[in-house]
């Protein structure tokens, strides 16, 4: 068990390392910390030494010079240098949210960015001063778009956070496929099939093989099949490629280039780098704010006390996460330890050391 | 076989005969003959007697004072006085542009609505100024939360218009569930099994049968079942409820009250009406709309050149619907015979009359 004061430090301590400054660092460990209290490790600890190899191949700026480079009062356009996903996010954030301060709605498209970790970070930004946060970011393909064999779009993600009185805030936080493309590596691993309606063959045939993507197949938007509205999914993620990829300038669907350093880069760039998107609205700008939570309040508790199948609960987006993180406040974050070893031999090539611990 | 301009007149007629003025009433007559055009019955010349039956019940204003009731530059909540659902959405999308013509941003929450017909229909209407447009409903709850066994959520749909440069227009227009619930009648009139993943009977329990809504079952949420991101689905019904009810002041969850004069209205309600919400965004907010437009025919024309599974297509979202408007803009609109005659003695009642066709 790592106590998440440990685990900032040492993810503050390999991002300097890398060259980011401090502030920067302390961000970056924050967000992957976040995760790991949130119960996503998937977008932890697991990916600092993604972010590490990327820096070893020259495919990230440390210390980028993060700028807008269009603006409105409510709008802005940031090129965010080719950082750190999570760096340029912030930085577009708190752009978004200045910009609800004085104009109600505040909206920003980031190109030139890269992976920003879990989504929810940025969009629950927007909560301590009464506005909804909205976070999109487009990825690399895996996605076939419905009756295509191809990857053209990304699992682009999608958060919606909306500030509650009394109830935990609501936090949807999704990709737009059925499963995060990790189930099918530990399904691999553990050398299970998976349901149909995840992927399909390189002939756009279903597929229940974990391995499929490796052989040619793709992903499968959210819905699965066409009699399940895949072509819903389909769409839900072709909006959000053309808000982060299309108005931003980035690039977008099949160029959008990889996260991982042993992929090759694409051949074509439609724009820079990766792309997001980032709202902030004032809930002001619609009702007072004190009514709005007594309503969003009643909202959640209305749904949540609805009748639940026998042995099950219904759930408020945004709640196993949130008591997932006061249970690891308390107890602490275990870390795998095949995770732990590679952080540890990252660490010894930057001249730091990570404690292994069971 | 009917010409547009026969059912736009015909239309027109019968909400003057209700009471409405004439500009709403052509308003409203160009929005279900354009759900016909698009190839989307369900949505037109079928719903207008529902609306009848409605006025009948005095549980629709044709005379509606329509005025804003919360304002900023950016943004407003529109009090739509218990108007039909059409006129509350044109002016709240009226609204929505002038503000993004002033401030490149507009954003209308509405209240005390009803049904709308074709989200597209709105938000196409932010295309010829260059916008994104954006539309938000919810509706009477047919859809139960991931987990839950009671209806509690709307089918909620989305639409977003994006507009291009030589290509078709990208508009999205889907619910937030598998499938729209006049599939079931037609199963059912059919004597048809459905598939899984549409439905769930009384207790939560997966749901071949088409009738199992009359049987206390519910819808699900695009998805299907948890294993397929059902919560995704669930998610996304959400943020459209939190959005166009709770943010409006209308109802919203299990309390929207039905649009079917037949159906009680809720013993409680905990705002007005049915709610929307609509978005305008200007692209020069981001980019100059030449480029942006340019980047957005290269979109298109990308995912629409990706490689088809054999025998099918790869369609852009709104391009069947394109397609449908240019062949029946030629070759006129059928209308099933029991919606003829439907219609007939609709308008019999308001003394007018429809022409019986095959």
């Amino acid at each position: 068990m790592y106590t998440p004061e440990y685990l900032k430090d040492f993810t503050q301590l390999v991002f300097e390392k890398m060259g980011c400054p401090k502030d920067d660092a302390i961000d970056i460990a924050n967000v992957f910390v976040k995760a790991e209290l949130r119960n996503l490790p998937s977008h932890g600890m697991i990916r600092i030494n993604d972010y590490f190899q990327l820096w070893e191949a020259g495919r990230i700026n440390t210390k980028p010079s993060i700028k807008i480079v269009h603006e409105t009062p409510g709008t802005a356009v940031v090129d965010a240098d080719g950082a750190i996903g999570i760096v340029g996010a912030i930085k577009s954030m708190r752009i978004a949210i200045d910009k609800a301060k004085n104009t109600v709605t505040g909206w920003v498209a980031t190109q030139n960015s890269n992976h920003l970790g879990i989504g929810s970070y940025y969009a629950m930004m927007a909560l301590e001063y009464d506005m909804i946060g909205i976070t999109m970011t487009n990825a690399n393909p895996m996605v076939a778009p419905t009756n295509s064999t191809e990857r053209m779009l990304g699992t682009n993600p999608i958060t919606v956070a909306v500030p509650s009185g009394e109830q935990a805030d609501f936090v949807a936080d999704f990709s737009t496929t059925p499963i995060a493309r990790g189930k099918l590596a530990v399904a691999s691993a553990r050398g299970e099939q998976i349901p149909f309606g995840y992927v399909q063959d390189k002939d756009g045939n279903p597929s229940d093989d974990p391995d499929i993507m490796k052989k040619g197949g793709s992903m499968l938007p959210l819905g699965g099949d066409l009699a399940h509205g895949s072509h819903k999914g389909y769409a839900l993620g072709a909006i959000v490629d053309i808000f982060t990829g299309v108005l931003s300038g980035a690039n977008y669907g099949p160029f959008v280039p990889p996260f991982l350093a042993y992929l090759p880069m694409p051949d074509t760039f439609v724009g820079k780098g990766m792309g997001h998107f980032f709202g902030a609205m004032r809930i002001d700008g619609f009702s007072s704010s004190e009514e709005f939570k007594k309503r969003m309040d009643n909202w959640i508790l209305t749904i949540k006390n609805s009748k639940p199948i026998k042995g099950k609960e219904v759930l408020i987006p945004g709640e196993i996460e949130k008591r997932a993180e006061e249970i690891l406040l308390k107890e602490g974050i275990k870390v795998l330890p095949v995770i732990q070893n590679d952080l540890k031999v990252m660490a010894r090539k930057l001249g730091l050391d990570f404690e292994v611990k069971n």
